[in-house]
Formats: structure tokens, C-alpha cells, sequence
């Protein structure tokens, strides 16, 4: 029932005040004319496209559905609105924005490309999973594609006139990748003793399944990435290669050309983003070339699988936006019971109160309001990171900001759409029996949310990643996030209003420096033990992120021009650090307990 | 892609063994011939019908949904299969299973009524919704019914015949029933100063909304329990009392007589349990009779309630158990990465492993089951104590049984509602991709299990019901619960193997103790601080009741015929005592630090 709201003051203040990316911006030669103001008006701008054009769309996209039928080699309807709204996008040049200016793009931060989708997404999950790999099939393409590929391709992309899909998964291939069975056959096979050239030619055939907008009416063409073996290639990811495979092969000037044999056999029947067709492709000797070299298929793949990664704590952090909107806007809407005291004593003739005012609802309120600020502040960091990850003239900077941002993303995938889907269901119960019905929307939202924390890697696979391969094998990542953690508390030393926050921080680093040695000692005796506590180290880290996100928002509050507002960010970032901290001690403890045996399962 | 299996072997280890049930039933005339053998015997026949009758609907069912159509008042057709499954069940007899013999009933425990329940729920939640009220309704009009008024609807309601619902909520009236506004008008009024006596006649006008089972094609007649207010009655909750408004007024053979004018005005669409009828009622000068005296409608509508709220904790057993059984089955199959160590080294020459032995799963796996065991030992406990608490022939043994049920009810309600509806979610990620769509049936369990968190009081009222009126308003019934959980730590003083488990139940109920001291001075100071922790209060309380059901499981395991059920059951006892018991003190502290603040809700 209530309207989705762009969290534009939030962002503005996030970018300008917490993160302070204006001052990062003037160190990156690419964006060193941006500043403040003119990031604001382009999310003001993209906040209304998201307001005004997504959100009418969502809810009945959501009962609709796509529909599906055999014909053409299967294709599929999207909602009513969906395709309009996407020519739209593309009108507006939004897909282009964070991309180079030298195939068509208008060059501006990812910072500001995540902010965006933040908001698209919170408008409608759904029509955004359109554009969602967009991006990462940009980079994917731009680094391992030929000339001839990228010149083809690549502007396309970028302008949005086509978009792209990610084929990874195989009936029997979901989180092991290795058991991919999809093949490849070169048209003309390389001489004795050499391998493909990149760009080469190949017929592919195979069945992927869940492929996000595998087919869909609202782009010209679709661009698909497909991960497949050569002949003769060893089992194992080692083995696979990543294919470009148009749905309809372009004919001379890039225009419509045939019809390509990538066929879409069904869609899935979800829980939830029902607006987005999640198909079962078919490849029977399709049409494709190889990009980037045999055998790096995967890597290849990862430079579309990180940004993906990022896009998708994006989502987590547009549920716990979306869904706090609207628990606020019924929570000070509904009257039911007296509450034991009130805000404003004025009130307390009349008879039953706000929901707002009782004391197990203001709890969770005020969770969901410091979660959702929280974890902006974290994602706006780590856009200001990865644009100077790509863009700092100095390699140290973006050394330390690359290893910065591979730390903090497979936390921010999972860590965030954890919070984002538990965020909204806690959110529906603030609604009680009405959160339970479509019409106020919030029951969408936890059903689109839970697979935020499934896809792109589950969560437990973004735990494995985070401490097996960017904590244990490489310990300066994390040495980097606990010197900024701690260059946090000792610029709070002279703010005695911080104290708690800055105390509360200072138990979070003690902690994860603890950690770290429990897990080396752990990882010593046999990963086992440091496996079974991953989600948990995850989830501290996590938290531990947000704690320092408080800290920093309550330390910058006072830049917000609105004394409520900035009064609001103190509350929040206390309650944060105070009530919410609180309740991540058991997690570090079960990391110092590594030593406790898990049986086996039985019967 | 599972089928249900009824948890039989489970339900016999627990009501033989872990709560002795025979022992009670010994002591209680009524049941004096029952043994464990023929209730194992009825409930193997109920298993039977959850599984081949009502689970094989569940899926489709979902799918189908209820269909509304304003023919004739407003008419409802259930999912098909529906009625003729309902028709089987009264053909069974099974709705008067733990009814008096005296009306029709066949006097069984109610104890083996819940075992029941949690198999029909856990085979297929909504059709259970049907018969959810009936035994609160029997209930209801058996105590409060003029003699003739039970002789017209009781037998009928027994046999299950005719259906019955509990009309309470109003749109403006959900928590707070105090706010209803519904009237009844007495066709002949009392003589001035004289209340209006029980059964007499009333016309009812109102709007009554969330009415499960409203209308349905299942039964021949439905009995509403509506609560409206009598002319002059006072606001608030002293003013309402409880009518019978029949679908149909019987005619004089108690046949199918003329249509009353209670409409259902449509149904509600849903985040799950499609195939329950949740209606818009709208009763026009319906024709109804006074239950009970005039003004004593909310503790007439409690009897219905507190058995309500029985059921709901049965669905939140039944949708652990059910979510658990599709996780183990499919993490079973399933393969996927190697594992780093493996149960059986004679597998290690293989590829990919089943994902039941990697640690992240393992750990969740294990979790289902040892929530899903203990909850179990927790409702069976209550439904001994329901029975002792009506049967049993000594005043002090049913006051002592009966304050232990007002205290466990509304733990039992919120706690295990809260853990179905998160154990389902944790069994959906067990499925990864898998689970989010509809072919496997996780994602409906999480959809279904989401509603019992809120109806028949929300969990949060639930918290306020357990702090405020059912521990510091009478703590002699914490004070019973604590002799019974000491008493278990003590008799585990001699053995060994239960040291584990008897000392961090001993940890639960120091802090309980603790906790008890702690709100108390809260509530001197004002109920604001008391709510703000009561859901973690009830949370706490819920841990150390599953705590106190995993030491008695463990203690009793010998007592198995199978030598490795009974080994799963300590190493499940032993995890939920560690792994999950070590999450929970944060609970305890929070109600330690009930005087930090918690902030009024800004902007």
C-alpha cells in the first residue's frame, strides 16, 4: 500500500559525508571534475525512474508472471510493462553509466551505479535481474573478448539494446562447477599440438538451467556466456572455457541476423521474482566463439561473477530498505492497545496507540532502520574501493583497494542478503495478519528475497571463500580491513559522545584478530573444523562491518544539515552498536571453540 | 520430490520413554486402560492417512487454492480432493478422538490428539486448518452452551459433521480486541436491571475479517463463535461477549434448515496456506444465541484460544519435522565438491561427495533434527500435562499440570512457530536452487509456516502474555517450571554421559532464576523496559525447555530398540546442548541490561 520512497538523503549523505568519496573522486583522474552535487542529481534522477516507472510494475508483475511458450525456439512474454520500462532505461543511457566512455559509456563511479541499483532494485527486484549481469558481462567481455567480439558486442551492452546471461549451472552442476558437462566443438579444429585461438569459432551444445532472463521480450537480442569444455579438456573446472553465444547471430551491419539453436525449454515455477524468467536453455551446435583462452573459462567467468556478487548485496540492501518503508509507514499508521508510555503526553487521552510506540516494535524498527543504514554505509564503501581499484593513478592504492574489495565481497553477499531476507520477514510481522496478504507487498519481498542468499554462490559458499581464500591464504587482506578498523577508533579517541561505539568496535577488532589465530590453528589440524564454523566467521565479520559503519555515520552526523536527521543517525548507530552487537558474541565463541567435534549425520 | 513420513517411531520413543506417558495415564481414570501399544496403533493409522491422504493434496492444493464466488452469501470451494479427504476423516472418526465419550467422543488423551495434529499439518498445513478450531470450539460450547444448544451443536461438531471458526478480528480490531465493534441486538430484551440470559436469542451485524475457514464446501454447516457486544456494554474487552452464529439454522430434525445471514464476502490472497479459506465475514442481523453470560466473551473465547494456540505450536513442530525430512533427503542424493573428510573412506576414490557430509550442511542438517527432536519431547510434555491438568483425579496434581500449561503455552506457541518457520527457511538454502521452486515443496513449507508466527496472537503478544501475566504476575508457575527442570538435572547426577548436557541445562536455569530477579525490578521501574526484552525472555525460556527435552532424550536413549537411533539421539541431544544452546546467552544478558534505553522512533 505504501509508495517506495528513494533513500536520496541517505545516499547523498552516505557519499558525501561518511565515505567522503568526493575527496576520493579528486584523486581519480577519470572522475576528478564529479563532485557532490552532480552524483545527487543523477540519483535523483535514477531514484524517480526507480519511484515512477518500477515500483507501479511490481506487484502486478508479481502476480502475472512470465509466460512461456514453445514457439521460436521457446520464448517468453515478461509482465505487462517490463519491455517498455527497459526501452526506457535504455532511452535514458542508464546502462551505460558506470561504463568507458570509449564503447559508449558515460564514465561514471561504480559508487554511483551501485547506488542506482539499490534503488531500482528496490522498486522491483524482479524487472532488475534483467539488467543485473549487464555489468559484469561489460567487464567479462571487455577483458577476454577479440576486437572483432568487443567491436560487435560490446556497445551493444553497454547502450543496453541487448543484454547478457550468465550459463553456469547444469542439472548436476550447481555449486561444483567441476561436474559441468556442456561441450564445445571448434568449426575448425587448431593444428596438432596447439590450442584455440581466442575468438574461434564453435558449435556448443548442452543443457543450463536457472539462467536468469535465459530468453525475455524486452531486449532486440540476448548475449549469452557460457561456460563449456573443449574437446580433450581435463576434468574440473580446469577444464572449462567461456563461449559467447548470441541468441540471434547479427548479420552484417549488427542488425537482426538468424536465429541461433540456443533454445529456452521452460521457465521455473519460484517462490518468488516471479517477473524474471528463470529458464532451462537447451544449446544444440549453437553458434559461438571462444573468449579469453581454453581452460580459463572460469576466471574469465569470475570478472562477471564478482560484479554479480556486488550487484547481489545490493539486493539484500534494497529488501531491508523496501521492507523497513513499509513496516514505518504501518507501524505509524496502525492503532492497537495503549502503549505503556508515549513519545508525546499530549497523546495519552485518546485510546489505543501507534504500533510505533510499543516498546517490542519500536525494537524491531529501530533494528531495521540501523541495519538498512548500516550496511549502505558499508556498500558505498566498497564502490568508492572498486572504482579505485580500476581508476587509482598509484598501484599501491589500487592494490590495497583490490585486495580491500575481495575481502569485503563475499561478506557483503551473503552477510547482506542474510540481513536483507530476515530484514523483510521481520518486517512482514510488524504488519501481522496484513503482512501475511499480497496487497501491502511485503510478503513479496520476503519471497523475492530468499534467493538473493542462494544464487551467484550460495552463502555458505561465500563463507568458504571468505576464510579459506581471502583470510587464511592471503592474511593482508584482512590485516588491510583491521587497520582501517582500527584508524576508526582512534580518530573517535577525542569524541567522548562515541565512547560506546568506538568500545563496542574495539571488542569487534580484539575479536577478529583472535579469530584469525583460532582459525590458522584449526586449518592446521584439517579444514573440517574451519568449515563448520565459516558461516559464523562470516556473520562476525559482518557485523563487525556494520559496528564500524555506526561508529563512522555517528562520527559524520553532525555534517547532516537536518538536526533530526543527524539526531536519528546517533540513535540508530547507539542502538546499533549496543542492541544488535550484543548478539554476536556466540559467534566468535564458536570460532575459539573449533575443537568441539560435529558428528556425522545418522539414519 | 519426498514423500511425508509420519515421525511414528519418533512419537512411540517420546510418549514410552522420554515423558512415560502410561505412567500418567495410569494415574488418570479415564485413560487407566490405555498402553503404549494401542496408542501406537492409533497413531500409526493417523500417520497413514496424513500420508496417503492429505499429503498427495498438499502441493496442488497450493497451487489451486481456494476458489470465492458470491453465489448464494458467499460460497467457497476448497482445492479439489478437499472434501471427500474431510469426509474420510469424519468417516474415521478422528475429529472426535479426544472428545467425552459422553457426547460421541472417544475419550482419548489429548496427548494423542496433538501427535495427530502435528502429522496432518506436517502432511498438508491448510486442509488441517479445517479441524484446526475444532476442538477449541468443543471446547468452548461444552462449557459455556445451554443444555440445549449442546445437545443441537455439540454432537455434530464432535462427529465433525459441521466445521467451526473463531470470529474475533475486526479490520480495526487485531491485537486489540477491545477495539470490536460488532453488536448484537437481543430479539427479546431482558427486563430493565437484568442481564440477558444465556442462549438467548440475538441478531449479530458486523464485519469480521482473517476468518479461517470462513465458508468451505467441506462440512454441511459451519458453527461461527463470534464476538460482538450486547446493547450498553462497556468498551473495551469487559464489553464482549460470545455468540453461536450457525451457517445454517438447523431445522427441528437438526437437518439443513434455512440460510442465516452470515455471508463471506471473499478470501483473502496469500504468501501460503492457499488452500485455507480466509474469509471476509459479514454477518446482517444474523440470527445467533448468547454462550455463556453477557460481558464474559474474551474468557469464553480463551478456552477456544488456549487450545488454538496449542495447535499453532503443533505446526510449528510439523513444519520442522517436514522440512527436515526434504533436506535430509535431498542432501542425501544429492552430490556435489568433495568433501574434506568423509564418514566412509571407502567413498574417497569418487568425485564429488553428497552434500549431507560437507560441515556447513552437516551442521544445518544436524540442527533440524535436534530442534525437530527436542520440540517434540516439549508438546508431548504439554499434552500430559493438558490431561493431568483435566483428569487427574488429585485437586493439586491438575492445578500444578494446569499452571504449567498456561506457562508453556504461550512459550510453545512463539517458540516453536519461530523455529518452523526458520528451520524451513535454513531447509530451503539446503536445496539451494532447488528449493526456491515449487517442484520440490520446501518453499510452500516456508510459506506456510510463516502465518502461524502471527494468528492466534502474534508472537509478540505471546511474549507479553508469558513475562507479564504468566511469570511476574504468578510466578508460582515458574517456580513449578524450575522444580521440574531441576529435578531432571539432579536425576542425570549419576551418570557421566549426561555431564554435558545436565550442565548447561544447569547454566539455562541459574540464569532463569537470574532473569526472573532481573524483570522483576524491571517492572517496578515501569513495563517499557520488561517489553522491550520479552521476546527474548520467551526466547530464553524456549532454549531451556528444549535444553531440559534433549537431557531427558539423551537419559532415555537406552531405552531404544535400535542401537544407532539411540546413538542419534545423544550426539543430537549433545549438539543441541552445545552448538545450538551456545547461541542463546545473549538472550540473558539483554534481560540483565533491561535499564539501557531504548530510543523513541524518529522521522
Amino acid at each position: 500500500m505504501s509508495r517506495y520512497t528513494p533513500p536520496l538523503d541517505d545516499w547523498r549523505f552516505v557519499i558525501e559525508h561518511v565515505i567522503d568519496a568526493p575527496a576520493s573522486w579528486r584523486d581519480l583522474p577519470a572522475f576528478a571534475d564529479l563532485d557532490g552535487e552532480t552524483a545527487a542529481e543523477v540519483l535523483a534522477q535514477a531514484g524517480r525512474f526507480a519511484a515512477d516507472v518500477l515500483a507501479p510494475l511490481n506487484g502486478p508483475g508479481d502476480r502475472q508472471g512470465c509466460r512461456w511458450s514453445a514457439d521460436g525456439g521457446g520464448t517468453v512474454r515478461t509482465p505487462d510493462g517490463y519491455p517498455a520500462a527497459w526501452q526506457a532505461f535504455v532511452d535514458g543511457g542508464w546502462p551505460a553509466l558506470a561504463c568507458d566512455p570509449e564503447v559508449g559509456g558515460q564514465g561514471l563511479p561504480q559508487l554511483l551505479n551501485a547506488a542506482m541499483f539499490e534503488m531500482l532494485i528496490g522498486a522491483n527486484h524482479a524487472w532488475t535481474m534483467y539488467p543485473g549481469l549487464l555489468h559484469g558481462a561489460y567487464e567479462a567481455i571487455k577483458a577476454t573478448a577479440t576486437p572483432e567480439l568487443r567491436a560487435r558486442y560490446l556497445p551493444k551492452v553497454v547502450s543496453g539494446e541487448w543484454l547478457a546471461t550468465m550459463n553456469l549451472t547444469e542439472p548436476q552442476a550447481g555449486s561444483d562447477l567441476g561436474l559441468i558437462r556442456s561441450r564445445a566443438e571448434p568449426v575448425e579444429p587448431p593444428p596438432e599440438g596447439q590450442q584455440l585461438a581466442n575468438g574461434a569459432a564453435v558449435r556448443i551444445t548442452g543443457h543450463k538451467i536457472f539462467i536468469s532472463g535465459g530468453d525475455q521480450d524486452m531486449s532486440a537480442n540476448i548475449v549469452h556466456l557460457v561456460l563449456a569444455r573443449l574437446p580433450g579438456a581435463p576434468a574440473g573446472t580446469r577444464g572449462l572455457s567461456l563461449f559467447l553465444v548470441p541468441k540471434w547471430l547479427p548479420d552484417e551491419h549488427g542488425g537482426h541476423g538468424r536465429r541461433n539453436a540456443a533454445h529456452c525449454d521452460g521457465i521455473e515455477h519460484k517462490m518468488g521474482i516471479h517477473g524474471s524468467a528463470t529458464s532451462q536453455m537447451r544449446f544444440e551446435q549453437a553458434e559461438g566463439w571462444l573468449l579469453g583462452q581454453p581452460g580459463a573459462g572460469l576466471s574469465a567467468m569470475f570478472l562477471m561473477m564478482n560484479s554479480a556478487r556486488l550487484h547481489v548485496a545490493m539486493q539484500g540492501l534494497a529488501h531491508l530498505e523496501s521492507a523497513t518503508q513499509k513496516a514505518l509507514a504501518y507501524a505509524r499508521e496502525r492503532v492497537q492497545l495503549r502503549a505503556p508510555t508515549r513519545p508525546d503526553e499530549a497523546a495519552a487521552s485518546t485510546g489505543a496507540d501507534p504500533i510505533a510506540w510499543h516498546p517490542a516494535m519500536r525494537r524491531i524498527l529501530l533494528g531495521l532502520q540501523a541495519q538498512t543504514e548500516g550496511a549502505r554505509v558499508l556498500v558505498g564503501w566498497i564502490g568508492v574501493l572498486l572504482d579505485e581499484s580500476e581508476q587509482h593513478p598509484d598501484a599501491d592504492r589500487r592494490q590495497r583497494a583490490g585486495d580491500l574489495v575481495a575481502l569485503l565481497t563475499p561478506v557483503a553477499k551473503a552477510f547482506l542478503t542474510d540481513l536483507g531476507h530476515r530484514g523483510a520477514d521481520e518486517a512482514l510481522g510488524v504488519l501481522g495478519g496484513y503482512g501475511y496478504v499480497h496487497e501491502y507487498g511485503i510478503e513479496q519481498i520476503v519471497r523475492d528475497s530468499r534467493i538473493a542468499m542462494i544464487y551467484e554462490g550460495t552463502n555458505e559458499i561465500q563463507a568458504i571463500d571468505l576464510v579459506m581464500r581471502k583470510w587464511l591464504d592471503t592474511p593482508r587482506r584482512m590485516d588491510a580491513l583491521i587497520e582501517v578498523l582500527r584508524a576508526e577508533v582512534a580518530s573517535a579517541a577525542d569524541r567522548p559522545d562515541l565512547a560506546v561505539e568506538a568500545a563496542a568496535l574495539q571488542r569487534q577488532i580484539d575479536a577478529l584478530v583472535d579469530a584469525g589465530t583460532h582459525l590458522q590453528a584449526a586449518r592446521a589440524q584439517g579444514v573440517d573444523a574451519v568449515l563448520a564454523v565459516a558461516d559464523d566467521a562470516l556473520a562476525a565479520v559482518g557485523w563487525t562491518l556494520l559496528c564500524w559503519a555506526w561508529l563512522r555515520s555517528a562520527s559524520r552526523a553532525d555534517c547532516h544539515a537536518d538536526a533530526a536527521v543527524a539526531q536519528r543517525k546517533r540513535e540508530l548507530a547507539r542502538f546499533g552498536c549496543t542492541w544488535l552487537m550484543d548478539g554476536q558474541s556466540a559467534r566468535w565463541s564458536r570460532l575459539q571453540q573449533w575443537q568441539r567435534p560435529l558428528p556425522w549425520l545418522r539414519c
